[in-house]
């Protein structure tokens, strides 16, 4: 019997592209709060989902993964543990509770892609540059203290869509507020019958579900963000037409649960 | 509403990994018919197949693909159109009759990765190369005529997995028969709920189905074959025990159906 | 002893990034004549070259490439063969001769880089997409016919800075004009020592020598052309102020010598 | 005047591939200290370079950078200023003064593949990837601490050519011994014109320069070094036949000087 958690599931069920949870994670995050058009917000927001009483609240948030699966033997087999992330996350309201909606992102790795469309992320590849602080002091090394600057930067299909700065200030009482509630996501797998490819297979409305949370202390300073549309991206409809403070801070969960809210099918 | 075939749906629905079929096709193939060892064969046949009589018959595939969507307007801007694809297939019996199932494949594009899931293809992402023929001769320039040799090779995860060699000798009467039966594969989108992670929301035995298929002529000659194994990937499980003839063609066609042949879910 | 043609120099000689020559080269090409703004075109010539009398003169090439050295051993191990490359020349004078210099260039692979810069080409790595046909026709296949498109698109450092698109209408008599005359390049390789970083230990006006030179025929056609700036580029400066025919066609030849003009060194 | 520290040079001289120095890095390390066969190990030494009285002496390195030129502007754009580094250096003598040799070296990035070029490293281009601390804990980061495992892998031409892990056991007294000595490199810019592919334009045996040297604490513990060939590298003429100690820590320093030692010219 073949088997394995995702495709290509096999006899010993060590290829599959994605392994079972549970799913541990560490890394490096910058964040922007900002708003976006409200009207431009509202309509990347799925079904069951309802406008936020600030509807054009939005947060950027670049990612600088390690992840690994229960053994953890990609951790010495990094290309397997390694990615980088963009998203973008429009705020919400779930049954009239804050909610956050993923309505872009974008990760650099195979399984990264995957393992996010299970959770129902929107993912898709680019390639994603974060600054990196090394905790040595000197001219390439931004450091964490007060004047520090850091950008991300995202293209895909070879132009660029995203980028950001952040230059830390102090510490921050509060962390990010714009996506700071829980995540709700859509998981949707189409069908390829002909007369159906508008019925998918799955389409239901979920929210993630962690565990293990852990966060280093928060920085916080201002933030500069410009996001680009292209003709495979509507990206630029989710501009910021104000931006409010930038984050930076190391953050890690565990995931190997996923609650569903809804089914969205027909 | 948001909308497209796939995510990420938007508002304006054209940002979808996967654009809406129909797919159009067309590439480059080298192909080589060979055996692996029968019993280790057959248990990559999923649940539903039956082994073949001749039961280690595989065939090892690479493409030089360039599709569009109906519009076509991928063709230039060929990042979202080009991609390769390395892929073994295993023979087996549905009801009785030969099929293929594609036990292994690796593509290079965020695209057509979800374009296979899709499908039921177990896509992963790779680094492909295969020979090219230009038309125009010369010693950079293989050719398509008797000594003319083209090489593909595969890696994943920064290792090699596959490598072949086709030398042509002559026009092929019968072209490839090891990957001309047709192809059903596993369409499989896991659960993430806890407890059910072995209870997939698809899972179903799904025959490929395509029209406008347009060949060139077909040569054939001595090749080499190569599968080798690493922590991530048993690909070296299918190895080839007695390698038959290469082959080298062009190959295009549409794809806008699928056909479900069997809902594997317990 | 170590040895090589280029680092890394080895016991054994088989490692150099950049074989001994001759190479020998085969490629798909897309052509677009045009004019830059000339008092920014003329800006780009290099010492020892005058403003041509039509001095906005410039050609973009997008050239998709399969080469390799005299055992040919790189073309069934294609990583090591194939390369794409988009660049522009500005036309000029050298000695009252019309000769034309490569201002930017790019490729994606790493010995293609270094092969350029043994050559004179101010290579750069970025990302390029160029359209093929494959013979076959169909939707996905543009075919050398009228009314068949190409495009080709550069990105570096994450940001696209070059696209264009050829519409094929015709054969042409001439084939492009811009990027006939021979080409002029600077071979060019600084010094670290502490106040020398601007007296190179290279520096030389450089004749392009070739022999085995074959084309096939030349289609013609309308086009489009971009170039797009950033602060690592000013490819910008050379964006077309008018646009002549696009072209396409096959292209291959062999190098193994170069000839120095003018040695620059102060 | 075109002007700039490398080729592309440009009106601005905003565009050149390395920027003029300083050149400020900083970045995390692994190195295992290890023994190569001895004749082997000695017969990578240049022209001018003994064998050390322990003539098997190599060091194993993986560093993961983060560069930049001295406005610093690349540190917020990080495709410019991050790379991975994967080289092996050979103990010698030069005038009887223990030096280490570069062997091999790879990254993942043009401005680094040159910029080694102008300091005499013979680089090439790889896909690397090294396990980081994160600084947080938790199953996917390892932290730096007694039982922490670090690993590191570079594949070139996609093949695994390397990989190596280390497991912390206590912080190190006196850090990596293999890879102490002055770094003394080969700069080589060979000529292409007929009949002179072996008279080299630039030969000449330089030492290191750099300032402003800063490093962390030095964590050591139990090390595996894999090195593997392949038709293009002879890496494996280097494996290791008894392996150190293994180290990780991070470093930064500046440079922007060279020392010539001698001319290695016919």
């Amino acid at each position: 019997m073949i088997r394995g958690y995702t495709s290509p599931r096999t006899p010993e069920g060590r290829s599959s592209l994605v392994p079972y949870p549970p799913w541990h994670y560490v890394g490096a995050f910058l964040v922007v709060d900002y708003w976006a058009d409200p009207e431009q917000a509202v309509a990347f927001l799925p079904e069951g989902i309802a406008p936020h009483p600030d509807p054009g609240r939005c947060a950027f948030v670049a990612a600088d993964w390690q992840s690994c699966s229960e053994q953890g033997e990609e951790l010495v087999d990094p290309s397997r543990s390694q990615y980088k992330e963009v998203f973008v996350v429009v705020n919400g309201l779930l049954d009239g509770d804050e909610v956050t909606v993923c309505a872009y992102i974008w990760v650099d790795r195979d399984f990264a892609l995957t393992r996010g469309w299970i959770q129902g992320f929107p993912k898709k590849l680019g390639s994603i540059w974060i600054t990196r602080s090394f905790g040595l002091g000197g001219p390439a090394d931004p450091g964490m203290e007060p004047g520090a600057r850091f950008g991300a930067t995202c293209a895909a299909y070879e132009r660029r869509v995203a980028q950001c700065t952040v230059t830390l200030e102090h510490l921050s009482a509060g962390g990010p507020f714009h996506n700071a509630p829980p995540i709700v996501n859509v998981r949707y797998f189409p069908r390829l019958a002909a007369g159906r490819h508008d019925d998918p297979a799955v389409h239901e409305l979920v929210r993630a579900v962690s565990r293990a949370r852990a966060s280093s202390e928060v920085w916080e300073g201002a933030a500069t963000l410009e996001l680009f549309g292209a003709g495979h991206e509507e990206i630029d409809a989710l501009a910021p037409i104000r931006i409010g403070r930038g984050y930076r801070f190391s953050f890690g969960y565990t995931v190997d649960d996923l609650e569903t809210v809804r089914d969205l099918r027909g």
